[in-house]
């Protein structure tokens, strides 16, 4: 195939700009990488299905379509493309680690991909969201920094977590608490983590069903980045067990 | 002044229209801050100087004004305006506290504005910046929510702080470190952080410099946001100290 894609009607172009939209994600259990370091990761993680690139491409891969600017402009969403894009197959184990992050309602895309990236380099290794951005939305691919190939993300309602998983100890944020994240007995071999939204916090719903909950404390401001926050957290578990 | 503001060409709106630019947010020290509570921040703080506003403003004040649509749109730097825009002084105040952050070329708007709502909330409340985006960016305010108003936000070259504050104890994360965080003595009066580019970290020249270079532990992945680094930092010397 030494033909360059032109055409934004050809039919993979047309599939793969799709993938932009949850829903088409969703369908096709696929979704876009975008840049070497991402293609990368995916390539080594075992989930690049097809790639489209501009110039070169510098190893070899069946599945490449070399396309023009404006096809690469079309399927990129970043303002300075690097001229390589990639189709994945969506991670599809559903293991549910020992450790674990459940996010309650959180909207923005960055946090969830920072987090994804902390539980990552934390042992975090499943995290479950419910009401939350797509995991495989773009921006929280990007700011993952490659970690969605390493961590099991699942969607699920927190509640149906709670009632069918009641072997482990749940801790959740909670800015009325007394209790302290320092003060807190971390000791258990099952250990899930809630975050809630990044304006209301976590769910009456879900905080009701949970027996830890916990500040972590501050002098200067009401709250903190929720990314920031369930970082600091997975920091402090990860540090105690680990020594 | 009950007249409403229509016109994009008004003397007011054009000068806070510039300020959406840093060239004119460095030349008339003032910036813009988006929103009711970072209006509100601004106001508890001494800082605000104009309110335009779209439908009512629920407080006195003195200098604002009412505009039209087509004005709010033309200031607004967000998607979804909350129709309450503030224009504020920058704080001059240059108060060097005992525990700063430096910035060492941090690039993304959104992990400053996230170490500046960790560094008020864990009490480093001076932040020295080198060659980093501006601390009145749009998006770094959004982010800090509000907490630009807690702390001395200072430009300077990183070497002369160096050079100048030799009674600082200096730290600096170095992926290539053996040493890492938990074990570090954090045990002194005055203490600087230095924090590097979302990319290339730390510059070399920097780096020389400083006499305590350190990691962060981790199991699965390289490297951490800047911002959760920095942040898991700043609690561990807020925690070792508080208690």
């Amino acid at each position: 195939m030494e033909r360059i894609i032109t055409s934004l009607q050809n039919n993979l172009i047309k599939e793969a700009v799709k993938l932009k939209q949850k829903k088409y994600r969703n369908l096709n259990s696929l979704f876009l990488v975008e840049g070497h370091h991402l293609v990368n990761e995916a390539l080594t993680a075992g989930f690049l299905r097809q790639i489209f690139y501009l110039d070169t491409l510098d190893f070899p891969f069946n599945n490449a379509f070399q396309v023009s600017e404006s096809v690469m402009k079309k399927l990129t969403e970043v303002n300075s493309p690097q001229g390589i894009i990639g189709v994945c197959d969506k991670p599809e184990k559903m293991v549910l680690s020992d450790k674990i992050i459940l996010l309650d309602n959180v909207q923005d895309p960055g946090n969830i991909g920072t987090l994804i990236r902390s539980a990552a380099a934390w042992g975090f290794d499943t995290i479950i969201a419910d009401n939350s951005v797509d995991f495989y939305n773009e921006k929280v691919i990007r700011s993952s920094q490659g970690a969605i190939f390493k961590v099991s993300l699942i969607n699920q309602s927190i509640v149906d977590f709670i009632y069918n998983n009641q072997d482990y100890q749940l801790f959740a944020t909670d800015l009325l608490s007394k209790k302290e994240l320092k003060d807190l007995n971390l000791d258990y071999n099952k250990i899930g983590i809630i975050l809630g939204n990044e304006g209301t916090g976590i769910s009456k719903e879900v905080l009701n069903l949970v027996p830890n909950k916990f500040k972590i404390k501050m002098k200067n401001m009401e709250s903190l980045n929720v990314g920031v926050a369930g970082s600091v957290i997975m920091y402090e578990i990860f540090k105690r067990s680990d020594y």
